[in-house]
């Protein structure tokens, strides 16, 4: 059987999920099953020519169009997140399967919405959070369910870019909270509290705080005001006992697309760098310890291009960059579809994401520890 | 018009070209030129079905199909080292454009003969010497062109990798002679003698040595004798007055995709790793260099994925990996294809690659010094 | 005139500050001022040998005979921190100048009694916050002066190691609160919190969190309660509207000595780390940033042993290890002895990190923000 | 017993040697032996006020007098290389313990007769080769002789700085043949072939090359024309069978004191930095390597102070610099002359490397490989 994909918005990430698509057939072999690109809904006339090019049998500006096909089994959903509530419902009523990016939604109400629909549909839904899916994070995950790292002491984390650190940088979506439904959080800091709930387990409760640096910006009709965060840190406490800090900015002056995490436990250390994505240091205190002689130290695992079969392409030794991660995370998605398994990361896993992103701006807000 | 593309193999890097074919429409735009994968020759059965999925219309045990046809403009060559010099030959008087993987032959003498026809050919011909076109090594040729360097004292430079270290990896193509004409000179050598003659201008005369670590392995018929080089050394001096080390290894025990390069001259120094795909390390003799209050030191400038326009996706902050390099390879070359304009990496430079690999196991044989 | 020196306490801090005072006539020409050994108050016989081999000329174990001599001018307290606040308050009244290991005290109260008395007292009075005096950190105070960073959006910025992992390690005077007057907060992270304030000015408010991980501990009497914290991190809001966190843990598996900030601004960012302490690692915005072409990025300005004149000896290229830090802080702290210059950091700045370290505990007590 | 030390030349190097005497007793407990700073040796009025700053007893511009005082049993020889024949056999003769500072001398022949006299001295001669002496390279030599590099394949080490790219930088001893004997080989290079020599076994061969690329220097005559070498590159075929490459330069742009070395095994592979020497870097090929789920990677052995026992200062866990390596090596030293074991590096090393050096410079002259 053929799945027919259906794209719903083609910016920047519904280009780089298409890519992932015409990207699988040759990376993994078999590949997990047989996919046409069927159409793309967009409202900018600009990107239909590119959707063709890239494949597309048709495009349309009505979205519901894709939804009522029925050689379109898979919906990947690419809008800014104030439209991702209704098409998302939509989409699961019409029996699609769906992979979204990130944020689930604006809010937890939403969140709660889509999950609400999603937990009566019958088909596989699943987050792009592609972080999980580099070979580095995904050994990670692996060592820390093996016991590796032992007792978590406490860990840091972050997601930091210096994107808006011109005031002359326009207002855009990301900064439109109606639109965005929040700032750094929801754009970078998603990726980064999924990867630590992902690692390390269920938060207890934390403390946060958030700042605005630009506190407006030009628009095409003056100035208006920033509402959204441009940085966010908060203190966590996990359900395990352990504790440490998430800090997302898109004010880090320096930073390219910086996601890093360092966690610290009874067995063992374990550090992660997206721009030294290729290894995973991991420190074992079962390595000797002799005052002269040992041979304890953070070791550079090479996890470089090695996932587990039936990747090919290309050869384990050579370097990963940022798509290796989407290609990966949409290939396990289509490996739940294909074969009926469940997907990780759920939608359940966005509606805990979802969550704990609210009660950071509640404890901003109130200036105080907030349950999770 | 569209542009038909003929693949000759499809192991490994025939599947690496189709990956960049299929990349280019989303990575680019626009694209230099629409492409339409027509078919693949390829000697195994086993990679037809493969061939099929990765969107070719035909496969063919006869290569020479390929170039009979008139909807295939552009002929890719990803064959073993001894099917070179026929194959392209050939193809040069059939009127195509190509893109050959390195190295152009087994001997200078195919090469030369390669070249001699492609001399007589009016299309476009280029190497896949991808490690020139990621963003930090265009980078690094750009600023030593505008003199960031200077005078060029000394350098040093491998291309490294560990995948022979085992001895009871058996016989395969590259290390048998008459298939692959040498060994890791050829295979990883030739990479990185192209970058520096490329950074730093033709060889004067050289001084090399080779080592074959492991002197026989297994074959399906016994054990047989290995005659190719697992590491070779060369000191080089350049026309420029520059001096340096080029090794290449396949016992480089440690090492993943181990290609660096080191260069110190009157102005500044220029570093890369390949394992650190996103930075060109620049050191500038013109920052200010007090006792106390300097800012002189290596700069860890930010390729990341910076191409000059239009490259479109990724986006510009984000990791490139190993891939990056051969789709913007192939993009080049589409480009010249597209506009007529001079390829470079040509069969040209292929050529004088071939001469500097030549000298080199004259050099080594001689133990002594050889003019290039 | 030569200068006599009573050190009390000789133990570890003992023999640092007696090395570096040894070290000083050869690293720095001229020395600030000539010094002699004099005398060492310990209350441990065994160190008393010790303290004879180092060149000191007599030993006590009553401290008061110290400050009795007249030709002892200054008196380096590297006691624990219970005894710090009689003794130094009787050398300010005694009339010596007073280098003094961190922190300046337990608590809040005992820090302002010493500096009432120090205020009245006419010497020179300093900490010994040697971090400060790395030629990187040294730097880093420089640019940031100068306007390098811009407006300091937020940073990060921790001191961590991982000596107190064992369980087994036993009770000792660190981990007695009555002794130490709190844990890794007064330990480790008096010294980052100096550091940070010193660089980015004064904090305005704070919110922080502490664990103790093992909650008792091995000691010649049996079990022990552990009453202080093993980690803490805190938010903190700069005064000067800049924002970060701080972190210090004994419980960093993993780390050996690692001390590090980040600093990220409107024209720069400012990285170091303990642990590779030859370099100061600055971003500037000022540099070009075209989308090809530019040479934005982390340059690595070598540090190493440049400080400026008239230090010596290694020479100015040579790479430092901790020691070097002491030894020009105690260099710093003997030339202000020497030419009557205000010291920094002074015990005004000792009793300013004491005040932020008591508001830490009381946040942490509270789960809410404080004013500093 | 008292030994009493004589120091042959108050220049840089006899200030680092005075440093490390002076330390000994603080980093070390016991230590090895009692010291006395009794004499130095100098031309150079200006040094005398220093040496006595340092502790010195008397100073004397005639070196024969430390010679013959019955109270001097050490001798330190820290002058240039063309003074070290006759004062090294004549301090043998008078009978003396000598430590002597790299290289022993500026020709084969001059260290012949060094070692020939040696031969007959019945005390402790030791070569200042102090790279052997910290924790890293001392952990190297452990690892290498314990099996777990196992059959050696290849290396590269060098040793680099940039301190002579000026063209203005005038002439100097270090480069006047006469009293040096040779340039960048026997200043930087002694050191690299001593460590490689130390790590790896005897040398078989070598083709080497060199450079000078300013031919004429400033003096206070006017321009003198340099004659000896700003850069070597040398290939070395081992006793063992092993291959590698050493470079040496003092023409390294951006270079600091840029010692490194990477090995490449059967078993294992090993890699150091002094610009990062806190820390060896090992592989081993013993780690699981299953192409999903194994550890292995460069493993970043935390070396930092770990010296044997009985090391007090500082502690294990902290950074050292390039001193610390001069001051372990001198209590080495110190340490064979107390119990009476044999030195390493010796004299007949110093000697070993001398041949090394001397049959570089032939082979460059000739352009052909050389027995060592």
């Amino acid at each position: 059987m053929e799945y027919g994909v259906g794209m719903l918005g083609y910016g920047f990430m519904g280009k780089v999920h298409t890519l992932a698509y015409r990207s699988i057939p040759i990376y993994y072999d078999p590949a997990p099953l047989k996919v046409r690109l069927v159409g793309v809904a967009t409202a900018h006339r600009d990107t239909v020519e590119k959707a063709v090019a890239a494949g597309y049998e048709f495009t349309t500006t009505d979205w519901r169009e894709l939804l009522a096909r029925e050689d379109i089994q898979i919906i990947n959903c690419c809008t800014p997140n104030n439209l991702h509530r209704e098409m998302l419902v939509e989409a699961i009523r019409a029996g699609k399967h769906i992979y979204c990016d990130k944020p689930l939604a604006r809010t937890l109400a939403e969140a709660e919405e889509i999950v609400a629909a999603a937990r009566q549909g019958g088909k596989k839904y699943q987050m792009a959070f592609q972080y999980r899916f580099l070979p580095a994070t995904l050994r990670a995950k692996q060592m820390i369910q093996e016991g590796f790292v032992g007792q978590v002491f406490h860990f840091r984390a972050c997601y930091l870019h210096a994107g808006y650190v011109d005031p002359k940088r326009p207002m855009s979506w990301r900064l439109d909270k109606e639109v965005s439904g929040g700032g750094v959080l929801l754009d970078l800091g998603s990726h980064i509290i999924d990867l630590v709930r992902h690692l390390l387990g269920e938060f207890a409760e934390l403390c946060a705080m958030t700042e605005t640096f630009i506190k407006e910006r030009p628009s095409p009709t003056g100035m208006k005001p920033v509402e959204v965060d441009d940085y966010v840190a908060i203190q966590v406490k996990l359900r395990s006992g352990g504790t440490g800090i998430i800090e997302s900015s898109r004010f880090a002056t320096g930073s390219q697309d910086d996601l890093r995490f360092e966690i610290h436990g009874s067995k063992g250390a374990l550090r992660f760098s997206l721009m030294d994505p290729n290894w995973l240091y991991a420190y074992s205190m079962a390595d000797p310890d002799e005052p002269y002689g040992g041979t304890r130290g953070y070791r550079q695992i090479e996890c470089v291009q090695r996932y587990p079969k039936p990747s090919v392409l290309p050869g384990p030794k050579l370097s990963v960059g940022w798509m290796r991660g989407h290609i990966h995370s949409l290939y396990d998605f289509l490996t739940h579809v294909a074969d009926g398994s469940e997907t990780s990361p759920s939608f359940e896993d966005g509606l805990a994401v979802q969550r704990i992103m609210e009660r950071t701006y509640e404890s901003a807000r109130s200036r105080s520890w907030v349950a999770v």
